[in-house]
């Protein structure tokens, strides 16, 4: 069986199934849906309008055992920044979509009437039904409604209200293997997904599977790959304490944002920390270790229960964390978690909804450190779509113009995420130069910046940042092609049997004689591609910046700004 | 005595007064604010922050006894748009800036307290000055007040509770002759004039007079000049009907933006007709024939009574009329009426508001033709700086990104006016390619497409509409620099006597010896100096783009769509 496209179109109300185009064969994951994007969207379209299309697609190695390998592109232009988008995700879709056989779904149009509908998908086709039960309802009414609906294990792929009413912030959430959400967070896919009124999707792929050329050179390339993923120190610190170990390791770096923005060092850090968080966990009865996907084996999520014991949220990633709290001054983990489930069930980013949040604090919206008040504004506000949750729930930049306000952290209408690139400033060539606004997982110069992996660039320093983020953004445009998680990226900058084996994966499954070499090539063009696309919808160096206060108001402790210059940043392109 | 800049630093609250630098002294109104800005603002700065600059200045003629000479333009880089921006009013403020001896104020930085100031303005420099009382109040308040604190007669620039919260739509209001306001609509300058906390600017020229180097020549040429102006017949149905003569015939024409930009004419234009208006000024005891500056020799202004007849409104303008008549479809003129006295006492641009109230409409917000509703939430909610209020006063770009809608009528984030461009061609081209986004002002092709003035190009074809727009941006970039009003353009292109005389008194004022020529090469110069502005801000020629749905969705009653290609409108540069 061979892999095909599954298009569906909203305008007609009519779906088909497609060979797959020879030129989008070797793609899978961010280098098909920005290749498709770029390819069947007008750049300068408006992303809610019937030009856009919505793309999701499984990566090269998703629905096979490589490890980690679980991870779905959704791709579209984007309502939050205008740029080309791809925003990945764990949970059950990308594995089971591959063993559907679908090698991407492509929605376009949007229904001329006012009704909802969902989608499901079989090995046979998608099928188009209308939907009134679940419509204004959150994602983990839909998760529990749907459970009673479907047969069988079947993946889902949902909006809250956030998507319904189209805000810029709103996320596509997908069903983790707990019956939990994963969330496409980034960049507002989920109003794309509700402009074209689907409600959810579910995919059922019956008895289907991935079909692998040389099964035996697979597995034993996955033993390889595995094995460094688990070695790797980084992997275990992960395991132990999810990614809100860096709470601590950044507050001590200076780099950790704080009160919009205005510090690097938050005092109430312990009280945020992966390891008060670790501790709580194991009090409560929750779980340290975790995982967003069958087969990962870093397994960095977490199941956070409150005072009750009874479990709150999941997936408590250090930067909603710090968004919520060193960001807003809140130092209550419980108030924390709450924000964090209800952004879940609403279908919210959690970062640009909680750097939202401290650019309202300071536009005198509630006070900072009020978590409670975040609580409310959440529950009251933004879920309910008033004018006020409409101004945070389309983002920070949002909030930034309806107050009036000049520190507003974003890059091309998207929230800097939980790195202050005065501090840390290989972060800052990423924010500014990323195809898709501010992004801390597009060129994770962390890595090497503060965790010494991959060697060591001095934070601090102007020296080897653009390369350093030239490096990792080429690579983790590969990386997202393949349906790997990022975090195979510490294995594969320190172990080197880590990336061939994970070539050697591509090969034994697609019949290849692919070299590390092509790798680099592949994200190289994907760049490109998605560099081509921005161009075309109007953006140039000058959108290349980060914000103005970043280069005028020193951060404290280290008293620094972001001192590139433009001539500087622009070398980022040479390649 | 030469001309001076006096300039304001905000950030040290210090002030100067300066020589004019070689290359700016041709320039005036306008053509000065332009080459200032351009010369001293990054253009990729936050409008509201320390780095732009407010630039006032008057017209090269303003000040002398010249016919419609009164027109102020203020200048800075738009928060509404990003780009460069220029926007002129009637008022006092022009012809006492030129008899006090000053070329242009220059305001820069913001102060670093959280205190509000005023500036007042005498021939001997500026003084700052802190304001307590008028803090948080309306225009009309403002001017009452003033007029027990000042002496003599000067003119006042304020802005209103719009501009002291920033908002995008914020306007710069000026005094009139008659204690009445004129606006610096668009653009949100209120906005900049609100980030360096200064609520008021007053302006005292002593017994400071204009020189003229000729005044013989000059007072022969004005008469040569404002014959031509009087005798016009357009002008004389500006000084009957005001602006407002146009609601029948752009109705008639089937380009009268109605419902959102959904259809080009509406039921109830009858009753909000000039004709309408006209009856019931002078039914109630109103002026129908009113000066928004000394000099003006076509009066299109009026003062509009209530039912009460007690005066309401002045300088009651079709474009107004129409953003909240038809295309929110309210078809009553007193609660238009109210609602532009309120927006004029708020300080926020008529034009954006109420085009923001029927994208708000479409939102669901309230209902379309709900008159005193919009009163309640310009009362309620935008004085007040509620959520609801900030949006709406942000502009329509900023209600249809909270609402998530796609039929948002505006090219570079500011409102398209009252003429849609797919019932008259030429003025699309106006709103795509003008350096200062939809701005009917900045080449008002209706001269030529609806009225026969200069010619006649048909309005439903392309042929023709791109050199038309040309040909009229350029010269009205020359016209804003000269402080004259853009009605002047009927008689300059109808009557060969009214070019020659303008170009005759800027001989006789300054001692030159300019030709026609000239005055196109000026008009050329600016075009480019604010278009490499905006080119250095990130903009392109994807910008110079209508929104999609002028199109796709054909517009009754011609049922056409705006059709240019990318390429024809491109050709629109090739000068």
């Amino acid at each position: 069986m061979t892999d095909k496209i599954f298009r569906v179109n909203m305008s007609t109300l009519t779906t088909s199934v497609e060979e797959v185009p020879a030129e989008w064969a070797g793609h899978g994951g961010r280098g098909l849906t920005s290749t498709i994007v770029a390819a069947e969207v007008n750049p300068t379209c408006h992303p809610l309008g019937s030009a856009n299309k919505l793309v999701i697609a499984p990566g090269l190695l998703s629905g096979t055992v490589a490890a980690n390998s679980g991870r779905i592109s959704i791709g579209a232009k984007s309502p939050l920044t205008g740029t080309i988008k791809e925003s990945n995700a764990g949970g059950t879709a990308a594995q089971l979509l591959a063993r559907a056989g679908c090698k991407a779904i492509i929605i376009e149009g949007v229904p001329g009437e006012d009704k909802w509908y969902s989608l499901a998908l079989t090995p046979e086709g998608i099928t188009i039904n209308e939907e009134t039960e679940l419509i204004g309802k959150g994602n983990f009414e839909v998760l529990s409604v749907l459970d009673s609906r479907l047969e069988g294990k079947q993946a889902v792929l949902t909006i809250g209200q956030a998507g319904e009413m189209r805000l810029a912030a709103a996320n596509i959430s997908i069903k983790d293997p707990d019956g939990g959400l994963r969330s496409s967070g980034r960049g507002g896919l989920g109003a794309v997904m509700g402009s074209k009124k689907i409600k959810f999707i579910t995919i059922d792929p019956k008895d289907g599977k991935v079909a692998i050329a040389d099964p035996d050179k697979f597995k034993q390339a996955n033993r390889v790959f595995a094995k460094a993923l688990v070695d790797h120190p980084i992997s275990q610190g992960l395991g132990q304490y999810g990614t809100n170990v860096l709470v601590n390791i950044i507050n001590e770096a200076g780099g950790l944002p704080t009160r919009n923005f205005t510090s690097g060092q938050f005092d109430g850090h312990e009280a945020i920390s992966g390891e008060t968080m670790h501790d709580t966990i194991l009090e409560r009865g929750g779980k340290v270790k975790h995982n967003c996907h069958a087969g990962c084996v870093i397994q960095c999520s977490q199941v956070y229960h409150d005072a009750k014991k009874e479990k709150l949220t999941s997936g408590f990633e250090y930067e909603s964390i710090w968004a919520m709290g060193a960001d807003c001054c809140v130092d209550n983990l419980d108030h924390i978690a709450e924000a964090d489930r209800i952004m879940d069930d609403i279908g919210i980013d959690t970062i640009e909804t909680s750097v939202a949040m401290g650019v309202a604090m300071e536009g005198g919206v509630l006070e900072f450190g009020d978590g409670a008040g975040v609580c409310r504004i959440l529950k009251e506000e933004v879920a309910s779509g008033s004018a006020l949750g409409r101004i945070i729930g389309n983002g920070a930049g949002a909030v930034g113009r309806a107050f009036g306000l000049t520190r507003v952290p974003v890059v091309k209408n998207q929230a800097i995420p939980a790195y202050d690139p005065r501090a840390i400033k290989g972060i800052g060539i990423t924010y500014a130069t990323s195809t898709q606004g501010a992004d801390h997982t597009m060129g994770y110069t962390i890595a090497t910046n503060i965790l010494n992996v991959g060697g060591n660039v001095d934070p601090l320093t102007k020296e080897g940042q653009v390369e350093l983020s030239r490096n990792l953004q080429v690579a983790t445009a590969a990386i997202d092609s393949t349906g790997m998680c990022l975090f195979i990226a510490f294995a594969a900058l320190d172990n080197e049997t880590c990336l061939p084996a994970l070539v050697d994966m591509l090969n034994a499954r697609f019949d290849l004689n692919l070299t590390g070499d092509d790798v680099v090539s592949l994200g190289q063009s994907i760049l490109k591609t998605e560099r081509a696309f921005n161009s075309a919808a109007g953006f140039t160096a000058a959108d290349d910046r980060l914000p103005e206060f970043f280069y005028t108001e020193p951060l404290p402790p280290h008293n620094t700004v972001f001192d590139f210059s433009d001539e500087e940043i622009a070398t980022f392109w040479d390649f």
